[in-house]
């Protein structure tokens, strides 16, 4: 039996106990890990240092190194993470349908867990403690392969969260972690469908184009984004102006941060001077000819500026003929996530929300703003850019999926 | 460019034109296929008389060729089936949650089609006008891949539709059919992602596999029962007599009746010995020792009995110990389709509806309910035994995804 199996098995053993735990004490088992992931702080900060000191050996950036650190205050926050997935409403059995048929079969639809969630995501830790938090809360059992970078974090972490569930009578298995971090394990996880319901990976394009490539399991895709905003012949332009330079700057490493702005030709000088202005060198534009005349660029955009996301203060910028042209750019580009208009013009408000296809579509209105807390789902496990199952800010709720139960006296057919 | 590029670019050319049209017009071109099939009988019947003729040659079985044949009679239940598809409410732009945030902004979440669909499925060519039509009403854009016995049927099918969407003024794209049959083209079907949103395999267990094998545009697999009865020993015997019957007998192929039944050891004498005189040598036991005490078996299950899917007159029979042994016999074996206990123990049957992982369970009713138009969804587009996006009987509401609209007058993050 290989390493997946054995995993896989111990995960299959678990959901069968976990069906018929109730709310009480999975939030017991959250309220334990949250403190022991206090009273822990000294020996996960000892086992993080083993993996920066490695990451250093192997020429990390700093920027990673930073996302890989964990700190007094980062532990805390993610103890306070799992103290608000205790606040959160339990979505199981909640009954969302039904019906007493007319032969009298009383049908009920209700909500039950996933099942086994498979993660694979890159190297940060503290995905780690939330993805745990919101499976256990949902009621699924994970397993969890994080990157080869934060091994050493990941296993103190994951080891805190089971010791909590073992103290508080849960399966500790209903929480594992993908030790062995080789590429052939990895291959094994996404064609374990015997045991894993649905694989969520959590990273960049390459990690979920290899696991949409190479996976047997379900999968929902998250994070990719390369979003739009478009100024329309019809703008308010200095909210045009506030929102463009919210949606790229004020946090461009984001999914839902911009990568590209298209501009109605009639609003372009006065936007592209309002927005170089604002800028003022803070961001690099990859321009057209038009933009150029108003705007400090630093070259040509390219085709494949269009479908790159930089994740970092730069943008293309291109000037369009109307919003038809806008429209097309984006669905051919885009990633489904989030895209905006700037108008006052219901018409075109109206025509924009319908025709592009994404999981938030904007009017007068940045970007930034898809995001489960935004959103009020209270938290979030990622955003989905698929249409399958579930599309944007995924929540608790979108963790799990329904059976029916129907009872009856002996009816056939 | 190959050839599933395309129909893949057709496809996505027609979903943009799809994505503005209204239900009327939709309606429209439902009503003018209707009439199309009616009155294009003798040219479906001649063509079907092609596959007719290569199934015969080909020798293909008596019940494989009354699958594919068409009659007056199976056209006039096509065209019917797509009146009743032009009676259902069509799905599309309800709102199905919403709020205004604390910030202002207004969110609405609507329901809009899931995009391009892919649909493999075997030799019944009523399956091609079926998913069109269901297709159609959702907005959605369907790329039918049928097998190669049913391809003068399928051309002739899909051409009535098609000329029918022309007429109503709808791109004909919208209904396309995969003329080549190879292997190789069945192949890129399943890695055009770039085209096509969802893909739906309709068929046995080997094409089902080789789709989530190869596949990597989303799967919902459909139609796989391995479904039980479990007799306990608080079941009415009669009744479970009866619902055993119903749900083995009533009609043996489809993916909802049982392959198993299990039996609690203290009512396996007197149920054993009805249900063998109800049956009286109409089905073929495979039984343990015990009911070959009351039965008259044709030999002992295997473990790969419980594994099979007999879609005939045949049935395993295992006596167990209690319900526990029952639960895990049927989460080990089943395929996550039906399952039903008899009992009139509200206990045991609160905890068979918790623990059995299935999409519907049943206490004291036949498993042959589960189906979209006994569920009340009014059409069935397949039966989903996976957990992600839809499970059970999937109707028109089970096509659709949604997306977030958020309307704003300059708010930013």
């Amino acid at each position: 039996m290989g390493y997946i199996d054995e995993l896989g098995t111990a995960a299959k053993k678990a959901e069968s106990i976990m069906t018929g735990i109730g709310t009480d004490k999975k939030n017991d088992a959250l309220r334990r890990i949250a403190e022991k992931l206090i009273g822990s702080k000294d020996i996960i900060i000892k086992e993080n240092k083993r993996d920066i000191e490695n990451a250093k050996i192997n020429g990390m950036s700093d920027a990673m190194i930073d996302r890989l650190t964990l700190t007094e205050a980062r532990i805390e926050g993610m103890s306070e993470g799992v103290r608000q997935v205790i606040a959160l409403k339990d979505p199981i059995n909640e009954i969302i349908g039904g019906e007493e048929l007319p032969n009298g079969l009383k049908v009920e639809k209700i909500r039950v867990p996933l099942g086994v969630i498979g993660i694979i995501f890159e190297s940060r830790p503290n995905v780690t403690v939330d993805a745990a938090a919101l499976c256990l809360k949902s009621g699924n059992i994970c397993i969890l392969r994080g990157g080869s970078d934060a091994i050493y974090s990941n296993k103190c972490l994951v080891g805190i969260m089971r010791d909590a569930l073992s103290e508080a009578g849960l399966p500790e298995d209903a929480v594992q972690l993908v030790a062995d971090t080789s590429r052939a394990v990895a291959g094994d996880m996404m064609k374990a469908d015997k045991y894993i319901d649905v694989l969520i990976p959590r990273g960049g394009g390459g990690l979920i184009r290899s696991v949409r490539q190479n996976s047997t399991i379900p999968v929902i895709q998250t994070g990719e984004g390369n979003c739009h905003v478009y100024v329309d012949r019809f703008a308010d332009i200095e909210k045009a102006v506030n929102i463009t330079d919210n949606a790229k700057t004020q946090r461009p490493s984001v999914c839902n941060a911009i990568e590209t702005v298209l501009v109605h030709k009639d609003v372009a000088e006065q936007f592209y001077t309002a927005l170089n202005k604002k800028w003022n060198g803070k961001v690099r534009i990859y321009g057209d000819e038009i933009c150029a005349k108003y705007m400090d660029t630093e070259r040509a955009a390219t085709e494949e500026d269009y479908a790159t996301e930089f994740n970092d203060y730069v943008i293309a910028v291109k000037t369009v003929s109307g919003i038809d042209e806008a429209i097309e750019h984006i669905n051919r580009y885009g990633t489904k996530h989030s895209e905006c208009i700037v108008t006052i013009n219901l018409d075109n408000a109206l025509k924009f929300q319908k025709h592009v296809d994404a999981a938030a579509v904007y009017v007068n209105a940045s970007t930034r703003f898809t995001d489960g807390f935004e959103f009020g789902l209270g938290a979030e496990i990622g955003i989905s850019t698929q249409k399958l199952h579930a599309r944007g800010p995924m929540g608790l709720k979108e963790l799990t999926t329904y059976k029916y139960l129907i009872t009856g006296n002996g009816q056939i057919r």
